[in-house]
């Protein structure tokens, strides 16, 4: 009898954790990935805002499972799923068979019908995203410093973060440094003090996952670095002239945007039931309830809490629905019941202001300021993959605790300020 | 009176060395880069073979100059140079005027009269000519574990490296040591053992600046990595298909140049006598005959030593030339004469081979083996700019070294497979 064949698609933290937890299982696994390379998200705003290099954050896949010899580690991008026929397609023209599928594809920003903002502000999920940011940012300095006309020079100093969750508000936090304290004494016919950083939000404050007296205090660090936080009102114009909020309009050259995601098409691969991000609907076992080979975990699964509140677009959840579903999986093998409906373990949540404070809330333990903000540094350090990356990282930090200088502050991809315009 | 304006372009070794010559002296500089970082070039070729970050071996070029408050920093693409005006026209639309001008531009790859080959065989210059060949090696291992025919795999599988100057072994060496050492664990269809790494030289040795018997040790060491040297025969041809070399051809589908270079077009933009790699003639003070107050220096002047023999196209060549112009330029601000010419003093030639081996002629002192690699990697250690940056490519090397796994092994820029074909 042929070894059964689990076919994992996504290697984030929500298939890395499956793979992980198939370990010493009889099955053979194939792990695919449109990219070679696991991101350790949570910090690519850090790689956007030039403190870390992208290799300082991302891991070839395949060399995860370099002494694992049942793993198969793939690098395609899947086309589509044949449910009859048990296959999924690649683009490199392959198909592969399944036994088991799990589908952890993730997701994207999303502009909530404003497709065309996407080239004036762009969202950060991959390297790329971080590298072209980071480009903006640094090229609107550049370009400042050859200004002309005074005008110009301050659309050029504006930068407009959209979306207050932890993403904007780090964003923010690490413009204001850069433009305020570590650009000034470099620039010979601009003042970067004058920087002006924007955050919007739509809703009535910032970090809203967050208690409402967290939100008022990350609001108020933020003010302390320089960011002017406009809340209550949302962006109804955004192009490469600048942002409109609400009736104002803002001249600006640089455009974030982390206010909204997408999931991937894995329910349109599967023509599964979608709720209205476009994730797919799964049961308790977080399979599809026709075909309970099928799984889909992380960002691309629409999944409830038991308060009937959607599990949260966040690395824990994806990780413990990984780990949930490589023992649901193993527990078949076996010819063992597994019942238990999958639960999410709400961790708690952890954002970080600038270089000296954070917010963290675990529920009953509650913490701002700047023993927050180095339990936040260390966490993430912990949960980094690796010796090497977790030091590099760590002295890539102390570093610019140390110096206030940034490390990674490299305008790369395009050659010229020409190509970029 | 205003102040003399030196106006600079080209942040590479002889334009830094410049500024930093210039130092106290009354003068205002303007220092323009297309790019927005100084770049280790003799150390690009670790980037494009995974060992090193792109951070690590770049730098933006107005920190370096934070403190020098005389000292004006332009990311901005020269256009030409206007004598009679005396400007320096930007693509950004500005002109820049001066009272010295000095080039620094450097030089790109060069094909011989085959510019077609380009798109084959990228050569490596830049951050994004590194990552571009990073990105094809890696991905060729990657398409040959996909691939369906046994000859496809093997033309995946098979690197030719064109040109055995030290940049030619340098990469050869390291990917052969890549292939057969770091990534055969982690594959489960292809053995990468199998991966054949040719080095061709139409010349008759490789590393012809060395002595014949250091020459002949290098070829020894390569081919104890597994790299197969051909000698004496030029390539005839080159496309995504394969390369020709004589009457051979050899199916592949990852090709590097490292064969010869161009100058930039400095000659061109002053209209000057420029030798047949396109280097402008400069007299012996480095300016031109006609025009003193324009100097030309580095890869981009055509420059002949004492004994008649051209001034080498390295970094220390640059350096030299250009702390030599500023001494220029500091004695003629002071009245003073300044009549001995340039004379460039050759220090030697390192080259290392892999991991273990590299060889070095100073002249009298000359050495190979394991104690001239750790020579050659104190020496190129010792010349980054910054602690920061020293202690960053120490780490990085003693990873390497004591685990075998190099850390920069990411594919970036194109999102799949598809993408890039």
């Amino acid at each position: 009898m042929q070894e059964h064949h689990v076919v994992v698609v996504g290697g984030g933290f929500g298939g890395l954790q499956l793979v992980h937890g198939l370990e010493g299982a009889s099955v053979r696994i194939t792990l695919i990935d449109r990219r070679n390379h696991h991101l350790f998200q949570p910090l690519l705003y850090q790689v956007a805002t030039t403190a870390l290099a992208t290799s300082e954050i991302a891991w070839p896949i395949r060399h995860l499972y370099r002494d694992r010899k049942e793993v198969t580690t793939l690098l395609a991008e899947v086309t589509g799923v044949d449910r009859a026929a048990r296959t999924v397609h690649l683009n490199t023209g392959e198909t592969i068979r399944f036994d088991t599928l799990v589908l952890a594809t993730g997701a994207r920003h999303a502009y909530f019908g404003h497709d065309e903002w996407e080239r004036s502000a762009p969202g950060l999920k991959t390297l790329e995203d971080a590298t072209t940011i980071r480009r903006r940012l640094l090229l609107a300095f550049e370009r400042a410093e050859l200004a002309t006309s005074e005008e110009e020079r301050q659309a050029l100093l504006t930068f407009v973060i959209i979306g207050a969750g932890p993403t904007g508000v780090e964003m923010a936090g690490m413009i204001a440094e850069l433009a305020h304290k570590a650009l000034p004494a470099e620039f010979r016919n601009v003042d970067t003090r004058k920087t002006r950083v924007l955050l919007v939000e739509a809703g009535p404050r910032v970090l809203p996952v967050f208690t409402e007296d967290l939100s008022a205090y990350a609001k108020e660090a933020l003010e302390k670095l320089g960011v002017e936080v406009l809340l209550g009102t949302p962006v109804t114009a955004c192009s490469d002239e600048g942002v409109t909020v609400g009736e104002t309009h803002y001249p600006c050259r640089t455009v974030v945007w982390a206010a909204g995601v997408q999931a991937s098409p894995a329910a349109k691969w599967l023509n599964a039931a979608a709720d209205r991000a476009g994730r797919a609907i799964v049961g308790p076992q977080l399979n599809l309830e026709d075909d309970p080979d099928i799984f889909v975990i992380g960002d691309t699964a629409a999944v409830n809490q038991e308060n009937g509140k959607p599990v949260p677009g966040i690395a824990p959840a994806a990780k413990q629905q990984g780990a949930y579903v490589a023992k649901v999986i193993k527990a078949r093998l076996d010819g063992k019941p597994f019942p238990s409906p999958f639960r999410y373990s709400h961790q708690g949540n952890l954002a970080t202001i600038g270089k000296r404070a954070a917010v963290i809330d675990f529920g009953r333990f509650k913490l701002k300021g700047v023993l927050a903000w180095w339990i936040w540094g260390l966490a993430h350090i912990y949960f980094l993959i690796g010796t090497r990356s977790r030091l590099a990282v760590a002295w890539s930090w102390l570093w610019i605790y140390l110096s206030g200088q940034h490390s990674a502050r490299l305008i790369t991809q395009k050659e010229t300020l020409k190509d970029e315009a």
